[in-house]
């Protein structure tokens, strides 16, 4: 199924928050044109699936568009200031198919531009009027920006556990999917078990959807992804096919000699995505994404509504079979 | 007078904070020994000026700490957050006599813990449990990015208006102290006309404030301002004595020499800070800065509290007076 069927039930919402979007690049145009042409490079819809995730869990309760359309916003802004101070941290210089801001405009302005992106999704949470959503969406923060900072103090290290693995997954990602669904199911009034069905249902989905995305990362092609394949290993971070690379090969491995600084270094890089796009490899990575997408779905009998459920179901069948 | 005499009346507050602030640093000891080294680095009390404004802002009505004191840690904490990332766009080695972030763990780890210490300001003030407070943490986060979003554009351009000057000190600095203050009248329910009187002072203080930082810049001792003499002239920002300077020599001047790249740069700077010290400059800026702190403390016979209206009073008088 396609992305936009799933999102139908929640399309009028969707659109609003895209809506929000042109209002705010174009809310700068005559007053500050280089802001104006910064945020116009960055706020480009794409999956939206977390401003998604937000309005579907807040459609088993009282659908309420004045509450959940700001943390809809808040949610995609949130994502795309990490992405804008990941891409500056990374070097990277393509997201999405277009240049960075810091290839465009420097790291400085990339750092500065995260923060004022962090301030508008800060505003927008705080426009929900819910104190509860507030702090989520601070604490969520937080989690994100120190998964963030254990993944750079683990770069480059080739001893790392699944375990630790899954840790830094849940902080960067997943936390986020989480915040998105749970705040839907509190700010459409949920019963407190409810939310805490919906609010895992996005963390294990966002455990699935990182998986897949790092499975992505090894076997994608570069124009779905819109970035180059094979990120992760250039900036030393282990994923889930380089630890089970590693896990098979324990001894030589191409993983290990280019975080160790040993031979070739783009030749280690081609070796290793040639080895873990083997078809065990991706297979495992798959299976293990399809366990937590099940996990997401457990409890799903306790939601009321069945229409409801049905799309988050078709949403984490999504996850595990996207190509971007 | 000190400044630890002038925060007299709220001294039990503060050291609240600075406890608050060793917890935060202490709660990552055993877990996340990097994150606790960092924080130890940069969690260090020093003017607090900003905590000290919520609190004594809050003096006038209810003084109820269980809501201004997470608030005046917020104030502090952004201020840090945003220091971090200043540090790290200036690749300044050297604040508050210390080794910056970016100078001992380099500058990817400063943007993430930049953002770790945003978030951490966040939950902070949510924890005061007033939406209008977090509102206009928000909101000020985004004054201040914004402001050095466009300090960061207009760097090394000589051509400024001393407008423009004053609206980028009063968005990323005088922005903070009017929230300190405004959300420390608010959290003690003073009323609406009183806390404009308050969030005037705040914002009239800072801008005051960053004009004599801005003269310290020139004429400080390195010892007492804990960094470089010059440094806003290496980073290409215009500020109130080289204002003058390019007013008093039009043509031939060593500032517009530097930002023009012409000659040798090191003797630029050492011209324009043997020029820009001079009397009539110098004098110029500090009656700037006490106009600003007159303004400061108008409206203020609406204050009920007098001893309170002093203590404002004679913060003002040291924020003129200080060597640091």
């Amino acid at each position: 199924m396609q992305l936009r069927t799933i999102y139908e039930s929640v399309e009028g919402g969707l659109a609003k928050v895209e809506e929000q979007f042109r209002q705010l690049v174009g809310s700068q145009d005559s007053t500050f044109p280089e802001l104006h042409r910064m945020l116009g490079q960055v706020l480009v819809a794409g999956k939206i699936v977390r401003p998604a995730l937000t309005l579907l869990a807040g459609k088993f309760y009282a659908y309420n568009l004045d509450k959940l359309l700001p943390m809809a916003t808040a949610s995609e802004l949130l994502h795309i200031a990490t992405l804008v101070h990941d891409d500056a941290i990374d070097k990277a210089s393509v997201r999405r198919g277009r240049p960075t801001i810091n290839e465009v405009w420097g790291i400085d302005k990339a750092i500065i531009l995260g923060d004022y992106l962090f301030a508008k999704a800060g505003e927008s949470a705080a426009a929900t009027g819910n104190l509860r959503v507030v702090r989520l969406f601070a604490q969520t923060l937080e989690t994100i920006s120190s998964g963030e900072l254990k993944q750079s103090f683990s770069a480059f290290k080739v001893e790392q556990t699944f375990d630790q693995y899954l840790e830094r997954i849940s902080g960067k990602t997943a936390s986020l999917f989480s915040m998105a669904a749970e705040s839907g199911a509190v700010l459409s009034q949920a019963p407190e078990e409810q939310v805490q069905i919906l609010k895992e249902y996005g963390l294990n989905l966002g455990i699935a959807f990182q998986i897949v995305d790092d499975v992505l990362d090894f076997i994608g092609a570069e124009e779905e992804l819109g970035k180059p394949v094979g990120s992760d290993l250039i900036q030393g971070t282990i994923t889930m096919p380089s630890l089970l690379l590693l896990d098979l090969y324990p001894q030589d491995n191409p993983v290990r000699r280019l975080f160790q600084g040993e031979g070739d270094r783009q030749e280690n890089i081609r070796n290793a995505i040639e080895l873990a796009s083997n078809a065990e490899i991706i297979d495992k990575c798959y299976q293990l994404a399809s366990d937590y997408c099940s996990r997401a779905c457990q409890g799903f009998d306790r939601l009321p509504d069945k229409s409801s459920r049905k799309v988050l179901l078709a949403l984490a069948e999504y996850v595990v079979k996207r190509k971007k």
